[in-house]
């Protein structure tokens, strides 16, 4: 049910594109409609009546039959952009839609050789992840599911932080306990970044021992049934000066401000706006030199991203992050990243970590 | 020297095509063109005289200014395919060729939409992976280290494996202790595949227990320094019946037979025949369901690719992988993959990991 409802929606989107069928090559967006996981494939959704079809080779049999939903699979000999086009005219497809922002060069241009000139192909951008912005309830779950796990990893993190250990060390400690709570693997290289590296917004995890005193900057994440979750937490070892006190009470409420910003109908921008007013009036503004955050799903990136002047509107179903930051060059960084899902009053936390900062 | 060497190489190549430039947009090569190893950017190379421009933003100032060789950095506003075009159009450049076989359809219409009618586009396909194919001393050098790491691994492995144990355990011991030596990462999921499930050529490490007897295949590799190392080996829990002894042996053989047949002017059709034969009279050919082999170096999967009847001569340099294995549903699977460099003479076997069967 799962799988045809969210290729209902997408053959309502192609009827409004005027195509009579899309050709997914983007493979989170075929996991999304018909749960095939595998590296290679392509996926055929009619605008009209008439089936699905996924196309792959043979080192996939068996777990395209285990995966695959509300689709027929075809095991091909040949590859699955060729394939594909056998059925496209077997089907007498007039007009066929691709993923234009995913598809190479190449591809569209072997696909328009096979086709000749009695298919017309049309370049669409963006149709099924228009449709993963949303959230459904079955997304939902495993998504609680993927940042609840990761939220218990911190405990074990800061178990092995002391003076002296590596970063990596740290990082190896939290995907080693991931793996033992059943995670597939971490959602992107686990950033930990201590010290002068903390002021690196992306500080993946280095053979840098952790210094006597200063900020770690943890930032992890999981995948879990397939969805991603994506958190951030700052600690302090040693003495905290005023200046470190400063910087983390500034990026927890500059955090605070854009989490209450998460509302349905609200514009990403706003959001963004919200903790940048915060780190504005504490002096700290040209510290902060990315954007708030990113939706979360299939993927660790996804829409919407929640930056300066963006005008996308929030909607309830959207998973989004909310990680504002600081990196002052030598003297070391601070961010604070949670889920966050917008509901239809207002907005849900879903890492569930608390925020005042520890200090070890 | 060694980034200006490539780009040299590349920019004959590159008049041979008749164009004035490259646009490099696929990251594993701006990475071995450059050493740059951000997720955004693209490189522009011109045929003639002149430098190379790599074009990426904000986000990586810093990780550019270290990391660049032979290249000017343009930290931009804009994303990095329309500053890499406000440079073509001042460098009066006539003939542009993209990566038709990475670069998306959408972004080939914006770039000619960008440079209009003044630039002409040339779709190229494999320049830069033709001189990735055989490895220079860096990368020889690089990847027999990730050989070296990865190699180190499979004792800890040994250690764990025992009726009860999760596969997914045992790879995270594995995980673990590369981190633990400093590699970036894992080159792929870690494969565990025990009992039945060692009848699946890509088991990835699952929560399923180590039965009391049966094959285990264990296939992983590291990223170290920015190259990938592959290797597998298949172990024995309980007693080992006739069958598995039969199947074991015979996929040694196969793969000692592959290996013996690499030297440079064999094509890699022989390669893949030599053991493909050898499992054809032990009676397992129809068992042995993938082809022999793949090159490796920044990417683990990188041409050549060692299968039947392909036609492509070996060279000195190129680094493959050999690992045949045959499947049996129920029964169980085997898998013994080496990582074999092409010499002047013959071949190298660059994991040095004993093969004589393991029985635990």
């Amino acid at each position: 049910m799962i799988y045809s409802d969210r290729q209902k929606k997408l053959a309502e989107a192609l009827r409004c594109a005027r195509v009579d069928a899309l050709l997914v090559t983007y493979l989170p967006n075929i996991m999304y409609l018909c749960g095939f996981t595998g590296s290679s494939g392509a996926l055929l959704v009619p605008a009209e009546r008439g089936r699905s079809w996924l196309f792959t080779d043979g080192r996939y049999t068996q777990q395209a039959a285990d995966e695959v939903h509300a689709a027929g699979v075809v095991i091909g000999q040949r590859p699955a952009l060729i394939e594909a086009c056998k059925r496209v005219q077997r089907a007498r497809i007039k007009a066929l839609g691709f993923e234009s922002e995913h598809l190479p060069f190449a591809s569209a241009r072997l696909l328009s050789q096979e086709l000749r000139s009695k298919v017309r192909l049309k370049p669409l951008a963006g149709l099924v992840e228009q449709l993963r912005l949303i959230k459904d309830a079955d997304e939902l779950q495993r998504i609680r599911a993927s940042a609840r796990l990761a939220a218990g990893l911190l405990d074990r993190a800061l178990q092995q932080i002391r003076p002296g250990i590596s970063e990596a060390t740290i990082a190896g400690e939290m995907e080693f306990q991931a793996r033992g709570l059943g995670a597939e693997k971490m959602s992107f290289d686990t950033i930990v970044a201590a010290g002068p590296r903390s002021a690196l917004p992306h500080g993946r995890a280095s053979s840098h021992p952790i210094p006597a005193a200063g900020f770690i900057i943890l930032d992890w994440g999981v995948i879990l049934a397939g969805y991603c979750s994506d958190m951030t937490r700052t600690v302090h070892v040693g003495p905290v000066s005023a200046t470190h006190r400063s910087m983390y009470q500034a990026v927890r409420e500059a955090q605070s401000a854009s989490i209450e910003a998460v509302r349905p109908g609200a514009e990403v921008g706003e959001v963004d706006h919200a903790g940048r007013e915060v780190l504005k009036k504490a002096g700290y503004a040209s510290y902060f030199t990315h954007s708030t955050g990113h939706g979360v799903g299939i993927e660790i990136h996804e829409a919407p991203r929640l930056a300066k002047g963006q005008r996308q509107k929030l909607a309830p179903g959207m998973v989004v992050t909310i990680e504002p930051g600081i990196y002052i060059p030598d003297e070391g960084g601070v961010r604070i990243e949670d889920m966050v899902l917008v509901t239809e009053s207002g907005h849900e936390v879903l890492t569930s970590i608390p925020k005042d900062l520890i200090t070890l």
